[in-house]
């Protein structure tokens, strides 16, 4: 069977224009006038709404901020690197030679983007209701449990999710100063993201800083992101 | 003619389920058990899709990171408010009285946030076809020239832009030092949000410093946002 019926069968999904389906596994490595970048702006906000209606109706009572977090836990590369690992979609994409010696057929970012490419594909040649059976039901197999639990989690652990997720690096914390007699030492720290401070705040314990660090820093990514 | 009605005319759209409009138009300030916050969530989703497509179609040639910034400067509560007052939403907002003794009814991000509600709630009844027909209308109403003029602002411009639809601040900027002979002289500036420094750049005049410093925010703004 041709890699394209392939990968056709394994999206349950045949293509009406076969070259929709080629220039969505076409990576930019690949110098041609078409590949996959326009498909997947297209696609990252089908899947933001195709998410977004679904948790919307799921969780019928929870806060727009909750569902905001919640989708971001679902729609980022992660997320649908992993999805995208199951489906075997880095053997189906057109590399140059480079890319290809490069591991690009394992990197999380190119596989995740040729999802994204994909269902923007299938929407503009059938529309919403048929990205959204094809993506709810490869969300649920590869998350089978999606809950509110990731909200409890603690602020250091949600911001280096969120910033691994959007800009690939973890936040680093650094001791600025301590004072205070033994009994009552108080901690200054900083959180830093690629080597610049984004949040200073102090605690009672080096763990209680970082932790008021990571919120801070966090309720400062929540107006930009 | 009763403000449902009157509403519902404005926006060439009849309601199949009232409580649904009543939802969209009711801010979090009244506080009962619902508000317009989860529809907002959705809308805001719709839109994105629907701008995307509309830009997608209209601009055929165009990369996805010229496609962004087009969304970015329609999507965003400037230019939502703008056609929101149009549509005179901010007359038919349910606000408690303090909201709106505080003219909560001529605010942005109230209007704003309460057309993207009704987007959503045009969606959730009707589906993505009808909120297409009902918003590119207003869209091409009240952005007769869309275009990628805005892409080719400097820098400062396009950085202030995104800062105050997205945080609701302008950037400023600061000299950090100068130095060189008068006829080469270099000049470090800083930009600073919320007076929090987040770039810093040289130039040989100040105005290129800025510049330099600007291009610098937006791309680490890039990646954040």
């Amino acid at each position: 069977m041709d890699k394209l019926k392939q990968i056709q069968k394994l999206l349950k999904y045949e293509f009406k224009n076969i070259n929709l389906l080629k220039e969505a596994i076409t990576h930019k490595s690949i110098k041609s006038s078409i590949n996959n970048e326009r498909l997947e702006f297209l696609g990252d906000a089908v899947l933001d709404l195709i998410v977004g209606e679904y948790l919307y109706h799921k969780f019928s009572t929870q806060s727009e901020g909750d569902l905001s977090k919640l989708r971001a836990s679902l729609v980022n590369e992660d997320s649908l690197a992993k999805i995208a690992k199951e489906l075997k979609l880095g053997e189906f994409l057109y590399l140059s030679p480079a890319e290809e010696n490069n591991g690009g057929r394992d990197k999380q970012s190119l596989i995740s983007d040729a999802l994204e490419a994909l269902m923007g594909a299938i929407y503009l040649e059938s529309g919403l209701d048929s990205v959204k059976v094809i993506f709810i039901d490869l969300l649920e197999k590869n998350f089978p449990d999606i809950n509110l639990n990731s909200l409890t989690k603690d602020y250091k652990t949600t911001l280096q999710e969120i910033t691994q997720a959007q800009i690939g690096t973890a936040p680093k914390y650094e001791l600025i100063s301590s004072s205070g007699p033994d009994h009552k030492k108080s901690f200054e720290m900083a959180v830093l993201l690629n080597g610049k401070e984004i949040a200073r705040a102090t605690g009672n314990s080096k763990k209680a800083a970082e932790q008021a660090c990571a919120l801070k820093a966090l309720e400062m990514l929540k107006n930009i992101i």
